[in-house]
């Protein structure tokens, strides 16, 4: 599956990210803390599957939700409606919208995840210790996911999937754009839950209770294990400073590629123009070039005329511009403000800056990336060894486009986002990312001397 | 290196630990911001460290403290006088002392942690893809790890070690109580680094500014990677609630045993006698023992006197004061309230409880455990499988002692903490569990197709 599309623009759900949260009414409270608990208490019937049955659900979700295509897209046409109404964009009123079609997508999904293997019960370490006890560390289920993201409904339906093939619960809370879409899929997949003798709660959703709710759930600590908030950097800033739930942080990309020195040009043309135009709304599209000093004569003109025939604008610093003026260049440049160096563009537009030396690049990296995928174009063995060793990414790569960062091209089959923090889970997540483990020790009357 | 000792009563740096954070005084908050982006700036060198000069500097530290322990002694009478002043409790006092024997003890942490295998440029997983990419998954350190524990000077040493052993600088904050002993202590080790040729800024200690810079450390957000709080609940709690820095949660243990209906008795007996009793300060000790009422009767008052021995107090539930009272037993029993169950004790105290059946053994387990460490003893096949499957715990045991739950006794070597959170590491944590991994993708002009 692929990575998810990012919203470039302020979202109306997240743009007062860094302002305080508000303390939500008492009935918004109560039913949202209701609805995590009811979640927590449904998850042990879910941990004690089988894989076989729990595959069998999520097939059986996959037919419910074809049988009642109609249905799901007459609750989307009133989204829709009220979208356009509100004057929508056409890039979210696209990933809005659903038609049978999609829908036949989205439950294709399920079947995916139910052809996945089963993260649970995979034994990670064991041994005999030497006074005999028998240690085993299991994979086992996280208990209950809350998923935060934006008004995609394929995301209810993908991120329930992968969270009840895990063995967890899942509360969703998509945007309120999508309310009547979400609120239809959910039926669909609660039925199914109900029919195979599950309890419905273990897909539960929020989205009636708006912006108030995603502020109760991120305080619903001892409730919810973690939460994973999936979208643009607005509503993934808020839920990391305001939750007391642990997150794990997904997405925010921005991705630095280094032309160095002894660089192939052509190889790099091609890697750059990929890595920056073959989708641009996503998190590990590219979004500032590092060009080494050694080469940048010959290079950015050639950079420029490839990017420039997919109609790229660059945002250069004071030696670049004077590069391509000096070779007169077609492409769109505009001056590179300090702010340049720090955006995820999403979007037609590449920040260019030259660097003095290896050092110079390393050190722009560090400070402006944010840990997501970072990769250098090189033919020479040191600079790949000390660029690969030195940054701190995610993801760090040596000759291949940025685009490869994703959970789908590592081989996941699945994958519940990117993450760009360092504890629990780094880069693409896939299924064993959605679970813990425990440690199971037996013995046979031990006690310590 | 043995579990942690906790601090049962109340301690005057933590008993505020639900107030709202107040806001830092700007010098402090400057101080502390300035030594955690210290501390980052010089992690780089490190990281690049080979595991043979890493070794040489600890082996260098233990050198070191071994020939100034005079000095550290002398450091920390000047701790031990002002505690004698504020009348400090004897278990309190006898772990802040320090004797030129408990440095050469301290030293010895150190050569300890240089003998443990390097967990960093650890290959996780690795692939070729079938575009040819070169794919590896390698452990690296997480960066900028954040202590925070109470007044326990072979803490800052031992924490200090273990960091530097996996890469990663450390920004310490002891106890007030420690301010001079843990000030020179941390004067030896970042003269050895100097020595070294590496940066003193690897280890930094903020106890100078007391509660207010342990505020500041928990939002510096970007400079710490990850802060692990030691000692008591309600430093734990404060950290966990407040911080926005990813937080690893150690060491609470409200811990459980359960004696099933077809326990051996005298088996069970040695078992709940060292779990209880072995030491009773630790966060593995058993807290709470649950009793199946089909062998209650046999079972408790054989519990109790062996209990009784030990001086153990019985905070027993009224099925069970009923069985103990017509036994006429000679052990200590008072009521057990609803708060019994939910209390570490850290103490000769141990709750009981006589349960109806499995089933509302595990519901009690459910309710109350904090998620550490629960055992059953039992010699049925599926009780011990239900236990082991269903019991939501970092550890879970049968037929063994509570007191096995350590990285110790596990084989780890060397242990941070017990992890009682889901995310990033659960239970007991060694030097894996102080880093991160990272992706690397090696390829020839790879693009997207």
């Amino acid at each position: 599956m692929s990575i998810q599309e990012q919203t470039p623009v302020t979202d109306p759900q997240t743009d007062t990210a860094t302002a305080p949260e508000p303390t939500a009414p008492q009935g918004v409270r109560e039913a949202v803390l209701a609805a995590a608990s009811a979640a927590r208490d449904a998850q042990p019937a879910l941990a004690r599957l089988t894989r076989d049955r729990k595959d069998a659900v999520l097939l059986a979700m996959a037919e419910a939700l074809v049988a009642r295509a109609d249905e799901i897209v007459t609750a989307n046409a009133r989204d829709i409606e009220a979208a356009d109404a509100a004057g929508i964009e056409a890039g979210l009123r696209d990933r809005l919208l659903l038609t049978p079609e999609r829908v036949g997508s989205i439950a294709q999904q399920l079947r995916d995840a139910a052809a996945l293997p089963d993260p649970v019960g995979e034994v990670v370490r064991g041994s005999i210790l030497r006074n005999g006890l028998e240690l085993r560390q299991m994979r086992v289920p996280l208990g209950v996911i809350g998923m935060v993201y934006e008004a995609r409904p394929n995301v209810t339906v993908d991120a329930a999937g992968l969270a009840l093939k895990s063995g967890n619960a899942v509360v969703l809370r998509g945007g309120s754009a999508a309310l009547h879409s979400n609120t239809a899929l959910i039926a669909v997949l609660r039925s199914v839950l109900a029919e195979q003798g599950l309890p419905e709660d273990l897909v539960i959703g929020i989205d009636e209770h708006g912006r108030d709710g995603v502020g109760v759930l991120m305080t619903a600590r001892g409730l919810v294990d973690v939460l994973i908030p999936r979208g643009g950097a607005g509503l993934i800033a808020r839920v990391v400073e305001n939750s007391t739930v642990p997150v794990i942080e997904t997405g925010t990309g921005n991705t630095h590629i280094l032309v160095d020195a002894s660089a192939d040009l052509e190889a790099a043309a091609d890697i750059v123009v990929n890595a920056k135009t073959h989708r641009i709304g996503v998190c590990n599209a590219l979004e500032t070039l590092l060009v080494h000093r050694g080469v940048a004569e010959r290079a950015l003109p050639l950079l420029a005329e490839r990017l420039a025939a997919k109609d790229v604008t660059l945002h250069a610093d004071d030696t670049a511009q004077e590069i391509l003026a000096a070779a007169g260049t077609a492409a769109r440049v505009v001056p590179a403000t300090s702010q340049d160096w720090e955006t995820e563009y999403l979007s037609l537009d590449l920040a260019v800056k030259v660097v003095e030396d290896f050092d110079e690049a390393l050190a722009h990296i560090r400070a402006h990336s944010t840990g997501h995928t970072e990769s250098i174009l090189t033919r020479d063995l040191e600079s790949q060894r000390r660029f690969l060793a030195e940054v701190d990414s995610a993801v760090v790569m040596a000759n291949a486009s940025t685009r490869f960062s994703d959970g789908g091209e590592f081989g996941f089959g699945a994958e519940i986002g990117i993450s760009t923090q360092k504890l629990h889970a780094r880069g693409p997540m896939g299924l064993p990312e959605m679970t813990t483990t425990k440690w199971i020790v037996v013995g046979q009357g031990h006690v310590r001397p």
